[in-house]
């Protein structure tokens, strides 16, 4: 039996042990009590301008961390999480949500008490829908458990959890004990056994297998052992554009991401003409395979993830991933000759002109060559991320982007949650001008907190993704001088870049400036973009008037 | 039967034929299909920087014009809805909410489609609880009829209400009939009979009857009904903090804004010591009762509204709001004569001198000089609100506050949507610098269109609602410099104020341009405050202390 901790204590004293150090949020009277409790801890609490930047700053945060958490206030606070929850749901960030609430005394007397929606269960209910596991600490005799399952969940599923803790529950005591759970999954032995013994004979019959890894393999920190299987089987890798960087880019076996038919041809080749494909943590959605223009063939396909192991057709049930993985490499496999593996070759900055106009297509080589072990790229969603997917990443889990979800919005303040995470990472952000409208003002956290993010905007003057899909009006904005943060929030350096010349000198000048963030404005033309983005867009824009499924 | 008008032309059809004229939103490839048809529509879409910032002008617009609407993407575009939609259902403000949504067609096959959190249901689900009716438009066969019931909903009971189209059915068409329905309510005519004549019996009886008017007697259009009342009556007549305005505040018989220990204490004295209490579509949330300061005696209380009457301790069933107004009007009543009641009076501003430092106390009686009959008063949350509580507002219904869910942000969008629903109508925004940083930059939107709302920024450097509950570092955010807002826009006037000489000439030069925005950084003390703040803070505190329920 432990001393017994406050619930709020007992709260913060288990997300310090699961590695949590910062908690963002904004404040809001339901929860003061509990932001005191955390001021008075050893995690330090960061507030953000919005509740949504605190939700993608501990999304960032969890993906470089291993876990995350935002605390916020009840409904006007917590129903600002619901999409960068939702976000973190879909691409398996494992954050933790907290909000305050009303007393749960008070709640028979007064029943219409500011901020309600409904009644006292609808946030809850709506996070219910967006989380893996969710509670609100309403008793004593159940909070302390609650909060262990919560978190043990998070853990296990690597998808964001609830926990609601109403304003007098904070500093109420009870005893309870805490047991630590085992993130053993059930395993059935001879299933494991049956389907290592399929793979191995798989990959020892196949002449050309590739290894196509995913997020998963970030997200259960297999990263190591990827590199092991890569160097042991000798297969070539490649990875999904949301599994971008989960194996260093400079492996001298790694192919490239693959995205279908909007991916780097050659990379399409390896994979699509494997005659084994060892999918490792990968998971089929319609951006990861090039918007359904992937040509993978299940016949040649081994299967593995968190939630589903499959060989050919058939499926095994209760092969835990990391059993599978652990299990792969102790198996003996045939010796194979390493192959010659066309290196992904990162196209020639130096061939621009320095007075040239800058483009997409030259920006992205520009960026490549100032890359260092130390960057960690951290992508909004929009043709930043398309042309993003082709800069080498040099170390492992250093890119960071909402490929799947693709919420607007993602990229400043998860760079503010990436950076407090890893000190010694330096974030370059690429986000468009209309995702910078929605959330990049959150460079006042990261002015407040002295970080030194550089700050791409590839203002293409509108929504250009959507412009591909569908042009109309409604996918123009404002054009804004976005080197006038600087002046709105009193500290950082800003460049207004035209030419490749001035975007070189200006990535040279905030590399340079390592004291406060750097933004580079790229003026772009409003119809420029990446290839991937015109082959991606052309396959949605023919979705949306209909034309396929 | 009607001509087969599309899904999607038919929603367009409905919103128009009910007042609709802008929809609000950002676009996103699940719904530019059903943007294309609005601008084929006579109405017309309004872009916005953020989805938040498109729920909170089409609420903003919903209150000036009868019905406002938002339209989005599916999931990362709804879910940034959740807070605005959830402020509309609280405070009851008639808004749809419109997604999109991915192809019905495709679902089985392509179970993983970006932006998709869990299933199909999930963002269906999440607006289930925050609204009163939600729909998906997954069958051509109950499409129309279940836009019918959702507008008729909405319509109803004035709170918002949801409709996902998925983006292959926005062009299909299918036989429909349109039956307009009643808004008729079930009525117990004997227990209105009866409920009448108790009521005007309490009346008839009473030597000091005060009237006490919400925001309902606005969302059912009774505004003018209140006046012949009050002018039949001759009984004085406050508002809560959520009804401000609902009656011209330069009425003879008008009293002030009642909100227990925070409001003024002639008011409270007159309200509170009224020997028969005619309560109007007023809701008793923690706000509206001064947190819990009202004193009002169920004894002396006769209280309607659209979901609840009742006369002392005694409840009616049936007895629908508008039916008792128009009872009650149309009943004989004792004539009595007029009161003498006490003019809220403005305090004097002539007597702050030019030079004197500016303070929350000399700012109110400033701006209310200024207000005219075309001023329309928005105001966010926070000591801005409870300032603002004091202004003289001259027509009915030109003050918009979040007063009781009161979300941080309303203001700005909110003032987008109030001039687009009346263009004579001329916004000024009181906001505070927290709230601004959240969403004050959709300015931008104001910036496009060519609207002119003074925006009155209170920087009182920090979240001072909150540091009058619970002081700490988490309540101190970094100083912008507001007024490079105009410079990074690229137009718009702004004016940084610290004494009372600046401010009346910046809101002159505001008021005499009529071209831009106009945005007033007004510099405050960190620790000045309105004395209603003042008194709630304290109140507040105790509570966040958990000295009381």
């Amino acid at each position: 039996m432990k001393k017994a901790l406050s619930i709020g204590q007992y709260l913060l004293d288990q997300l310090y042990r699961h590695g949590v150090r910062h908690i963002f949020g904004v404040p809001g009277d339901y929860v003061l009590g509990f932001y005191r409790l955390i001021e008075e801890s050893p995690i330090r609490h960061v507030g953000t301008t919005r509740e949504d930047g605190a939700g993608f700053a501990a999304d960032g945060y969890a993906r470089i961390k291993g876990l995350g958490a935002a605390c916020v206030t009840y409904c006007v606070g917590g129903l600002n999480l619901t999409n960068p929850t939702a976000g973190a749901y879909a691409e398996k960030s494992p954050v933790i949500i907290i909000s305050g609430a009303p007393d749960v005394k008070g709640r028979e007397r007064h029943p219409l008490l500011h901020h309600l929606v409904r009644d006292f269960r609808t946030q809850q209910d709506v996070f219910a829908q967006l989380t893996v596991a969710s509670t609100a600490l309403e008793d004593p005799l159940t909070a302390y458990h609650e909060i262990d399952r919560v978190l043990h969940a998070v853990e296990r599923y690597k998808r964001p959890g609830y926990i609601e803790l109403p304003r007098d529950m904070v500093d109420v005591a009870h005893a309870h004990e805490h047991q630590d759970r085992t993130l053993e999954e059930l395993t059935d032995e001879r299933a494991l056994e049956e389907c290592l013994a399929e793979a191995a004979a798989m990959l020892d019959r196949s002449r050309r297998p590739v290894i196509l890894a995913g997020e998963e393999i970030h997200r259960f920190g297999l990263q190591d052992a990827l590199v092991e299987l890569v160097d042991k089987t000798h297969c070539p890798v490649a990875t999904t554009i949301l599994g971008k960087s989960v194996i260093s880019e400079v492996h001298p076996l790694y192919l490239g991401v693959y995205g279908g038919a909007t991916g780097r041809p050659g990379v399409r080749r390896a994979v699509e003409s494997a005659d084994c494909l060892l999918m490792l943590g990968c998971f089929m959605s319609d951006i990861n395979l090039g918007v359904y223009t992937a040509r993978l063939d299940p016949a040649r396909t081994i299967y593995a993830t968190s939630e589903k192991t499959s060989i050919r057709w058939h499926y095994f049930e209760n092969v835990p991933f990391r059993r599978f993985f652990q299990g792969l490499l102790a198996t003996r496999l045939r010796p194979r000759r390493k192959p010659p593996v066309p290196q992904p070759k990162a196209p020639k900055a130096a061939r621009a002109r320095d007075g040239a106009r800058i483009t997409t297509a030259t920006l992205f080589p520009i960026l490549n060559a100032y890359l260092t072990d130390d960057t960690v790229v951290v992508s909004d969603v929009g043709d930043c991320l398309f042309g993003a997917l082709d800069l080498t990443i040099h170390r492992r889990t250093e890119f960071l982007a909402p490929a799947y979800y693709s919420s607007m919005g993602f990229g400043v303040p998860a760079a503010i949650g990436a950076q407090l995470a890893n000190p010694s990472l330096r974030p370059l952000v690429l986000v468009g001008d209309g995702a910078f409208a929605m959330t990049g003002l959150e460079l006042s956290t990261a002015a407040r907190l002295g970080l030194n993010p550089i700050v791409v905007v590839l203002n293409n003057h509108g929504y250009t993704t959507e412009r591909q899909i569908m042009d109309g009006p409604f996918n123009d904005i404002l054009n804004w001088d976005f080197t006038k943060v600087v002046d709105l929030l009193g500290t950082g350096q800003a460049f207004s870049v035209h030419t490749v010349g001035e975007m070189r000198r200006a990535l040279e000048a905030a590399l340079a400036n390592r004291d406060s963030f750097s933004l580079i404005e790229v003026s772009l033309d409003p119809y420029d973009m990446s290839p991937t983005l015109r082959r991606l867009g052309a396959e949605l824009g023919k979705r949306a008037a209909g034309k396929t499924g």
